[in-house]
C-alpha cells in the first residue's frame, strides 16, 4: 500500500487553514490516506532566517489580501486573530493529544481548532482556550488540559516539527507525496496532477 | 475600453519565463490586452530586503526543483544559464529598444530573449550577446547594440522599474488587472478567473 501523503501545516498559518478543507478530498480521489503533521513553522524560521509573513515588506500587505481573497474564492469563512501571528504551541498539543487519545477524531478536532482561529478570528494561543474548544467537542476539559502539559504529547510535537526541517518543509502548508514536495496552496493543484499521473 | 492586464516580469526569473508563454492566452480569452513590463527584480529586492530565489535556504532548493517540474508539465524547454542569477540589464533594454523601434515585434523579441536564457541556457548578461540574438531576428546589430545605450532606453527601464516598486510589485511574475495584484506563476488561475468573473 503507498504511503499516506504528508501533509505539514502550522495552525498559525492561514494558507494551512485553506489547505486544510481541500486536502482529504484531493488525497480521496486518488484512493491515498493524508497524514496530518501539524509543526511549529516558528522554529523553522529561526532556521531558515525569515520570519511571519504578513511582516513581511509588500509582500505581507499583498499576502493580506490574497488570503481574504482565495478564502472567498474557496468560499471558507476567514478572519484573522488578534493578535497575529499568535502562538501554536497549544493548539499543537491539542491536536497531537487527540491523535494518541481519540485518533479517529483527530482531523475533526483539527478542522474545529482551524476553524475558531481563522473562521472565527478565535484566540487559541492559551491552553485553557484550546481545552475550552475541545470541551465543546464532548472532551473532558480538565483531562484535556492536563494531556496538554504531557511530556508525551510535548515530545510528539517536537518530533514533528524535526520531522518537518529533515523533510526540508519551509513554510506552511507543505505536502510531500511519494518524496515528491510541494509547497503552498497554489501547489495544490500539482499535487492533484502528481497523485494522478505518478509524477511527470 | 478596458485597461491593459499588467503582466511584470524579469528577464532573469525563470517564473516569469513561465509566464511569459501563457499569459496573452488568458488575456485573449477575455478580450483583454497585455502590457509586458521588464524591469529589474534586483532593485525591488533591495528595497524589500530579500534576495535570488535559489539562495534562500531550503527554499532555494525546493524552487529549483518546481520550476524544472513546471517547465516539464507546461511542455517547454528549460535549462538555466550559468552563471545565475545574472543581470538582466542588458535583455530588458533590448526589450525596450524594440518597443520603442518596432513595437509590433516587442512581445516575439521578449520570447525570443526568454528562450535563449531560459529554454536553451545561454548567456544574455552582455549587451553584445543580446545584439547577436536580435541580430538573428532580422535586426541591425550595430543599431541594435548603439540602441542598448540610448538614454532613452536606458531612462525607460528605470521607469519601468520604479512603476513596478509603485504597483507593490515584489516579485516576479507579477500582474495587476484592473487595480487587483496577482503574484506569481500559480496564480495565474485565480488572475483567470478574475478576468472572467470581474472579481469575487
Amino acid at each position: 500500500m503507498a504511503e499516506p501523503v504528508r501533509f505539514y501545516f502550522d495552525f498559525s498559518s492561514p494558507y494551512g487553514y485553506l489547505a486544510a478543507q481541500r486536502i482529504d478530498a484531493i488525497g480521496a480521489k486518488h484512493g491515498r490516506e493524508v497524514a496530518w503533521r501539524p509543526f511549529l513553522l516558528g522554529v523553522v524560521f529561526k532556521k531558515v532566517g525569515t520570519g511571519p509573513l504578513l511582516e513581511l515588506p509588500l509582500k505581507g500587505q499583498y499576502s493580506f489580501r490574497d488570503m481574504h481573497r482565495s478564502a472567498r474564492l474557496q468560499g471558507v469563512p476567514f478572519k484573522l486573530p488578534e493578535p497575529f501571528p499568535f502562538s501554536s504551541v497549544a493548539a499543537s498539543r491539542g491536536f497531537y493529544w487527540a491523535e494518541a487519545n481519540d485518533p479517529s477524531r483527530k482531523k475533526e478536532v483539527a478542522l474545529a481548532l482551524y476553524h475558531r482561529i481563522f473562521g472565527e478570528g478565535g484566540s487559541l494561543a492559551a491552553p485553557e482556550e484550546v481545552a475550552d474548544l475541545m470541551a465543546g467537542l464532548g472532551y473532558d476539559r480538565a483531562t484535556v488540559l492536563a494531556g496538554l502539559g504531557d511530556a508525551a504529547v510535548k515530545d510528539r510535537l517536537r518530533v514533528a516539527t524535526d520531522e518537518a526541517l529533515e523533510a526540508g518543509v519551509f513554510g506552511s502548508p507543505f505536502f510531500v507525496a511519494d518524496g515528491e514536495p510541494f509547497w503552498g496552496c497554489d501547489r495544490m493543484e500539482h499535487l492533484d496532477l502528481w497523485l494522478e499521473r505518478g509524477g511527470w
